[in-house]
């Protein structure tokens, strides 16, 4: 698959959203035209700082009036028919890549600050960036992990094209691209996508732990994600590993069910893989969605998401990882956020990593 | 109600259990022996460093099996009665506390640590600490705000005096009194009753606070608390006040209701407060509590959670308040944390801070 080619074709929908196919073969008509009438969309996100924490947060208003579990028939992510006009023109595709009617972050201009307080304790900015929705498949019914390599591998290069694309959006300082699944954790839409943000800000996860491998650097030197990452390698808690990666269950899991898969070698973000890198995540990426998927006998509430470096600071320190959680902690029973964990942080795992990592190994294939 | 007195008779359950009533005119017979044959609680918690995020996870894989949605006639926090031995043994009660049977955190022994990393980039430490039930009242149907005014105070006080005993408590770092209420949040039993930790670390929540109020005074001097609540104050956000109190929806909320009360005065925990603080505590309390309860006409899941000094360390720049936060974001649709939040800790909030104040003062009490 070293040579593995996709064929983007930019089209334009009918309020104006950029929707981008990603073909698998080459020359593929993609003039069919948005039949419908769309209000324009509507975006006046701000993001404003919480100085107690530190953070950024943001106010989208907007949002509220957003789809809300569409029937099967009316999916917006299918290829449209004459009795569907989706948001997707085509009558089939590989992957495509559009932007989200109802965005969290949307328009060009000044980010809003990668650390610090503002001078302002109460500062307002707008909510610039982008947010994209991507579509892994055309096939209502199916999901990431039982489509062909060749299409999980599309996948792979279409998140690093929009990492790359977004990156040189004015304004964006992190590209985060990931997969919400389950009505368990409100995903209203059942056809296989992920998402991908555009932040006008280093999200508040990837500035803490810059921070933890800065002081880390200071006070020991070396690379705190190397020797995190050197802990786990064939380790009690590894479930499956190849030339050029690892999948584990991390020491201090938060999570019911959590997976953490590393690049052997340290990039910072998805545009720094090699080739050999990219054909070799497809297989692990399979087996690490099976064997969490195998645990239980349900559809698997899942979170898939890529921590990146930020667009432009910390880019020599990071390590680029791929983390899979779930809160599904037993048959017929989730892990809830209450007020532990929503007030004060303060996450408790009712399983352990390493029993855990025993069970995802167990699965069969 | 200045001297406004509760009576606390402490006992043993079956499993060895502390189980404390505190009542609300002296001399009331709590002699009722638990009649039940009990199994000893198991407790083999352990706290583990998440390096990266610099921050202590809890471990407590017994809590898999700790009750779940038991049916209400055999409710573990009504009174015992001859069909129902429940974790009360006397056939009634005006508050209770006692020592959770799936505690995340017990025993005692040294605290894992306050800040900065461990020696061991993946050291683990015991779970020790402390967690507690409270039962606010004997009638399984009530609610917080429905209960009297002596009721309410009587509550405080509780928090007050658990505050004060758990601070004392060999290894703990930081008490937590809070209340999840709403299966949506995962809230198993339906009798009116909250909890409180003694972690055996400070919060990650508390102490980015901490950092930050402290960074605040040395590029600028002043309380970082003290210059957020004077823009609170009789602003567009606040939503109630009295002599001792002020209720505002903050202005970089993340849930989409979110109300913080304030006391006037800097205090950095319950214990703190003087007793007319406590008296003017009540009905503010109960009048935000209505205020979010009748925004929509469906049962409020709430998380009531007391931001408290940590017993060692930051006391003399806490501000103490408390965060009440609902995840219902419109009738029938809650706010759930997916990608964004969950991973990168970037909260969107779909409601403006404002429009939801606007909509909290027209309620109608």
């Amino acid at each position: 698959m070293a040579s593995h080619q996709v064929y983007p074709t930019s089209t334009t929908l009918a309020d104006g959203r950029e929707l981008i196919y990603f073909d698998e073969s080459p020359g593929v008509d993609r003039s069919a035209p948005d039949s419908r009438d769309l209000p324009t969309v509507e975006h006046h996100s701000q993001v404003r700082y919480d100085a107690l924490a530190g953070e950024w947060v943001a106010i989208a208003g907007h949002r509220q009036t957003r789809t809300y579990l569409p029937p099967a028939n009316l999916c917006p992510l299918c290829p449209s028919t004459p009795e569907n006009a989706s948001e997707i023109p085509a009558s089939g595709y590989d992957v495509v890549v559009f932007e989200n009617r109802f965005p969290s972050f949307a328009g060009s201009g000044p980010a809003a600050g990668t650390a610090g307080e503002p001078a302002d304790l109460t500062a307002t900015r707008p909510g610039n960036g982008r947010c994209e929705v991507v579509c892994f498949t055309s096939d209502h019914h199916a999901t990431m992990s039982q489509l062909p390599a060749s299409r999980v591998r599309t996948v792979l290069d279409v998140w690093t094209d929009r990492t790359r694309a977004l990156g040189q959006h004015e304004g964006v300082e992190q590209v985060f691209c990931f997969e919400n699944r389950g009505i368990e954790i409100g995903v209203t839409l059942d056809h296989p996508h992920g998402q991908i943000y555009g932040y006008p800000f280093v999200t508040p996860v990837t500035a803490r732990m810059l921070e933890q491998v800065a002081a880390h650097r200071e006070a020991h030197g070396g690379n705190l994600f190397a020797e995190l990452l050197a802990r786990e390698i064939d380790g009690p808690r590894q479930i499956a590993a190849n030339e050029h990666w690892v999948a584990f269950v991390p020491f201090a899991a938060r999570w019911p069910i959590e997976v953490h898969l590393y690049p052997r070698r340290r990039v910072p973000d998805l545009p720094a893989l090699t080739d050999g890198e990219r054909d070799a995540f497809v297989p692990i990426y399979r087996e690490a969605l099976l064997r969490m998927e195998g645990l239980i006998p349900e559809p698997l509430p899942l979170i898939t998401a890529w921590h990146q470096a930020p667009v432009r600071t910390g880019r020599e320190d990071w390590w680029m990882h791929l983390r899979l959680t779930s809160i599904r902690r037993a048959p017929g029973k989730i892990k809830y956020l209450a007020g532990s964990e929503s007030a004060m942080g303060a996450f408790i795992n009712d399983t352990t990593p390493e029993s855990v990592a025993v069970s995802l190994r167990e699965v069969a294939l």
